[in-house]
């Protein structure tokens, strides 16, 4: 999406088949783009959230056995072993691992001097899926606004919760991929970002991309959505996700929970956009999926901007103690429907499986 | 309650009849004791929230009537004119308002020579009646944990929103009274403190008061409520209000409802403590409270202790627009009942008004 009026993606290759990403532990405050030359920095970038969400993760590691194949000559065990290591930058990141295996499969079966071709054909091809598939997404949501706004015939308000924005993929994204193609369709939307503490995704990271990409937006406090759908001032609400079940049952960041609920008690629709590779075949439910606790300072500090630098700055007594749960769990009864690549279902097994029939019996949960 | 094992409330008359207020906006980084001598420091203090909190400021103003009287040796013009004065200093604070009036009231009908003694009890007067009315709500409220103890016969887990704590009245609080109780009563209860955005109220104040009585307490996001609902880790939830109709609908700080729709949709009961002087008798309901917008700096900047000082630090884009909407409005349907000084209510008016009859016909909204 655009920057400055440009267009980017989160990570592309540029001149001299150079790996380019945008540093995203700058964002808000400085857009910078970084190369990565050497495999360390792939991990590197992975590990400490230069490159973060999901899809942004699994095409950046792409890129990085590209690095690899070049740097190791096409050497199979080698190239294999950096990929273990790129793997273990972010062991819980379900499209590294993706990325890597789709990597080392696709070296395996070609003749040691095409490989490096082959890598950079992959690498491409991994991101490319990524960005076609929010595309998609992005173009079925878009049905949902358009019926709106024919009804409505005004601004479309539209919120969402943490960053499911292209920032997190390598273009789109899920949640934000609907609005923005009903945006550069020329539709009145405007977003209303909650900011998402811990952490603040939404005013560091989701406010950003709306704001260069000229979509109107409005952070507020997470405390806010439920007075505001209270009001009217909400049509739609549109998450991303973390993990779903078969059952529609869906973890997404601390929060998402309490605003499904607000969404129902005012008969908002509430919609989950997801790439189908979030789907989780496996789990029957979203009772058994464990809730990540982080490190309490991320509530009891914060850092911003302080005359022209980053500083982290204490909120608290230094006595206080801080409980910091990253994710909940969102039943499915909450959800109007999931957007996916494949088109729009509701929040059931049934239907989700009406839209995935090959996932019929793929389920080996005991 | 205590800070460093010694008993305070937030005004008091110290030595010399001074009168002494812990400066608030210095909390939780400093305990600082200031003293107000001049009718400017009160309306001061007042105004730039050294005191907060409906109780709190009531007292301070009778407080600071006092000094008036004898600044003007028992003039009545000139004390009334002091009451306007110190008025304007939070034109929206019904305590200031009331605490003021009442003042002048005693004063009017007491012979001169007799005013500074009668101010000095009234002010006494009014921050008793605060201290008692939250003390009952706090024996009202403890029976509820009795229950849940003698039923769990564990640690009882509390959640709460915002600062209903001390720090807002002159003593005991309101949504902390039956906590501080059944602490002192040697019940093992534990606080979830909600920090409460976009001012961190919960963070700054009721993390610090809880900490400082020894009260068990941890510091959650806004977001997390409806997890630890979910699973189980919250049997109570006790909020202030700041405005309740006749029929219940109760104004609270912005994201209250959101906690409400949570405790409703895991059965947790959620009550709101009040002195009655919250009833607004006039409203027939919830739908026509004004909901205060305050600046959206509030949310794009934070401060906080940066090597010793507090600092102000840009938490977003220097483009990004923010909504700062203040309040929201719980309807009475998620309330399980209000813990005031005479008892405990259902959310209902016929409730309500069973507990105080005297209000039956006092319904003047048209």
């Amino acid at each position: 999406m655009k920057v400055n009026n440009k267009n980017y993606r989160t990570v592309w290759l540029g001149r001299n088949d150079t790996v380019k990403i945008i540093d995203q532990t700058k964002l808000p405050f400085k857009f910078e783009i970084s190369s990565l030359l050497m495999v360390e920095e792939f991990y590197s970038a992975i590990k400490h959230m230069q490159v973060r969400g999901a899809g942004c993760i699994g095409a950046t590691a792409g890129y990085g056995m590209y690095v690899a194949t070049k740097k190791y000559n096409g050497n199979y065990e080698k190239i294999e072993e950096a990929g273990k290591f790129l793997k273990s930058s972010r062991p819980t990141a379900v499209n590294l691992e993706y990325a890597v295996n789709k990597q080392l499969k696709a070296l395996k079966n070609a003749p040691i001097e095409d490989r490096i071709k082959v890598a950079k054909q992959t690498a491409k091809l991994i991101a490319n899926e990524d960005v076609e598939s929010c595309r998609k997404i992005g173009e079925h949501g878009l049905k949902l606004i358009e019926k709106i706004h024919s009804e409505k015939k005004k601004r479309i308000d539209i919120l969402t919760h943490c960053n499911a924005g292209w920032l997190a993929f390598v273009d789109y994204g899920s949640a934000t991929a609907p609005i923005y193609l009903a945006h550069d369709k020329g539709i009145d939307v405007h977003v209303w970002v909650d900011e998402t503490r811990p952490r603040n995704q939404g005013a560091r990271l989701t406010s950003w991309e709306l704001i260069n990409h000229g979509v109107e937006n409005t952070l507020i406090a997470d405390n806010t959505g439920g007075l505001l759908m209270r009001e009217g001032q909400v049509d739609l609400v549109i998450v991303g996700a973390d993990r779903v079940a078969r059952n529609g049952d869906t973890a997404n960041k601390i929060g998402t929970y309490l605003k499904a609920l607000a969404a129902k008690d005012n008969k908002v629709p509430f919609y989950v956009a997801l790439p189908s590779s979030t789907f989780d075949w496996n789990l029957k439910n979203g009772k058994n999926i464990p809730i990540e606790v982080r490190n309490p300072n991320e509530i009891t500090e914060i850092s911003g901007l302080l005359g022209g630098r980053e500083e982290t700055v204490e909120l608290t007594h230094r006595f206080a103690t801080a409980a910091n749960y990253s994710f909940d769990i969102t039943p499915s009864r909450l959800i109007t429907g999931f957007i996916t690549e494949r088109g729009i279902c509701k929040a059931n097994e049934k239907s989700i499986l009406e839209l995935f029939p090959e996932k019929l019996n793929s389920f080996t949960f005991s």
